[in-house]
């Protein structure tokens, strides 16, 4: 029985990257079916297709997940294939994989793909989703090989992590936040899971004030976009059980010019308490 | 035998959220074929969705569809499943299924997707895209459940309508209509059937008025684009048996500066007949 | 055992053109698999979309090979279906088809895709990807007829070639040679085959000049992105044994504001060796 492959990438839609990849596993293991989780990561993005993979994962059958977001390929970066409670990842060792792994338990094996039974005999050493992913997961997904054949063992606890930046208390009882993330509708992420914001002691219908870039805003807390009029803003806990920022009709990103990375301070506008004020980068 | 299930959405390609609804439906029904009819369809844009699933439906094989353009999604907005001659329609209740529904022979049953044993027990509540619409078309495609155990029974006349502007008469025999799809080429499809225009009668090669923005324009009628020459309108039959804005080679869009929702005037060019001239908002 | 249909088309993602196709195919023969290999090829452009099939055909399982790039969509042009060792070409004779075919060892026999039962009878004449390409690779793959049924034959050596630009010497032992592609992340692929390289006699390290636009650059000739730092320039020989011109970690195309169809002069900036300098249109 094989398995799916969970594949998500940078390469957009202009070109034939993805569809060559699905090819060469086609070619390798005609009966696996292949799930396209996205190919919209910003060209590059490593933080961007780390934290997609991480939010999609435990959404996905358990299989094969193969992530190509590597900007160093053709560089020192290693190619691996870790084992998972939830089945192999498969991409460059340059953090793409390590918060997912993490999410889903962790790795107990790591190998080096470096056997060369299992990558594509082409030239040049640009296009390793083609030449060395692709071949990994569908001889994994396939059970054509075991994970030890693709190339040598590595310690498990060796894979390149990614820094993501953590919410922390700022003054008066508020919290530091960044956006890690805004979606195609404009609605923005912040790293602060739904129980960080306990000590807040938010109901349905607060105010809350959030600043960026010197600006302070007076935000409605709400359960989604429905406790608030078109036009208005809501913080509300997401589908991922994370904080984020939404416009009810409109994009949240435009109407406060924040992008992911952007930093803001929120909290309660109770009486005396004074939300500290930071300009951002 | 499972259904395949036609899937359509606004979610656009830059985040993953196709790839959620594929992985929900996959963990659910791993056997079922997901099709996607498109998910370009711009964001919110319920008639722009509409209309797109009842062009495409009558090409896709029986089964499921799925179409999830879903702004008031965290309203009060209804979530249902409705059976048709041709398969399950299953999405928001908020126009955008109703005419395909309508055009495939009309509903019979219709659900509220409420029973809880069908939807993912997931936090938040704004991506009902994977947590209700796409466990509901794969427990359907896959025969798992009958559509009355989603949830309780609506009327099956109770179907949000979505209201398509129809085409009228103009003065001296002309047509008042609508551009109701400027597609990636710049072709234009307007609300006007084939039958509508034969007491034009017109024949190829026979000149067309049309006034637009108080601008009147003189295009030739034709078979197709290869009934003119490079650069020049033509006004044809189209794909769906609508009548069409067409410059061979080119963008009609860009060409007379027109989108969706914008009114031309269309008529014969006879002596004496004089087209009604309007300005277009 | 029915193949699969590798497709590619100038479809875009807006619109339902490519679901729509994959429905019909769905309807005529449900078993079959469907491969993406882009739909991104610029509307129209014949050229990169030719390009893009062969470049990717190779890769690709045998079975069907659907490309509709077809601005003649409505013409006079053919719309053909040629048969080939590695599989079945379908598309729109405008040379969209011509160097994969002659790639894979080219047609022994090409038939005009004429016959009614095998189009869908639809209105209009402008989407022979829905009507007519899409039905002959349906029944192609799933071997439901034989392509003689498909219509006439034609002769085999009849389908319309592509003139791909060649590269040839210029003064002082360099190359003049045109940019074929740009790919998404900015790198640009020359008419040069790794071998047409070698009287250059190069070395990881060298120094080519390159002349473009009657600006010289120098340029460092590598294996790959890691032979340079970060935001140099690198010549080497891409995944497809083609010379390419990459920037680490930034758009080539954008540096040296190039694009497809630009010639550029190549050579070795040897003492005594002066590069033809040529202003390009």
């Amino acid at each position: 029985m094989p398995s799916p492959i969970s594949f998500l990438s940078d390469f957009g839609h202009d070109d034939e990257f993805v569809g060559v990849v699905h090819g060469v596993i086609a070619r390798i293991a005609p009966d696996v079916k292949v799930i396209d989780i996205t190919h919209g990561i910003r060209r590059g993005d490593i933080h961007g297709g780390a934290l997609a993979l991480t939010r999609a994962v435990q959404f996905m059958p358990d299989g094969v997940f193969l992530a190509v977001v590597d900007p160093g390929v053709g560089t020192e970066r290693r190619a691996i294939a870790a084992r998972s409670p939830v089945g192999f990842f498969v991409g460059p060792d340059n953090g793409v994989l390590a918060p997912a792994v993490a999410m889903v338990g962790g790795a107990d094996l790591i190998v080096s793909l470096e056997d060369e039974r299992f990558r594509l005999p082409t030239p040049g050493a640009t296009f390793h989703g083609r030449d060395v992913f692709g071949p990994a997961a569908a001889v994994l997904a396939s059970n054509q090989a075991d994970i030890t054949d693709l190339g040598p063992a590595l310690p498990p606890d060796s894979i390149q992590p990614l820094l993501v930046p953590l919410a922390e208390p700022a003054g008066n009882g508020g919290i530091k936040a960044t956006a890690l993330w805004v979606d195609t509708f404009g609605n923005i992420q912040f790293n602060i899971a739904a129980e960080d914001l306990e000590r807040l002691e938010l109901s349905t219908g607060d105010d809350v004030l959030m600043s960026h870039n010197v600006i302070e805003h007076r935000v409605r807390w709400g359960v989604s976009y429905g406790s608030v009029e078109e036009g208005e803003a809501v913080f509300h806990v997401d589908s991922h059980g994370q904080i984020a920022l939404a416009v009810r009709g409109e994009s949240a990103a435009e109407t406060f010019d924040m992008g992911a990375g952007d930093s803001v301070v929120i909290g309660r506008p109770d009486g005396g308490n004074t939300i500290e004020i930071r300009a951002v980068g």
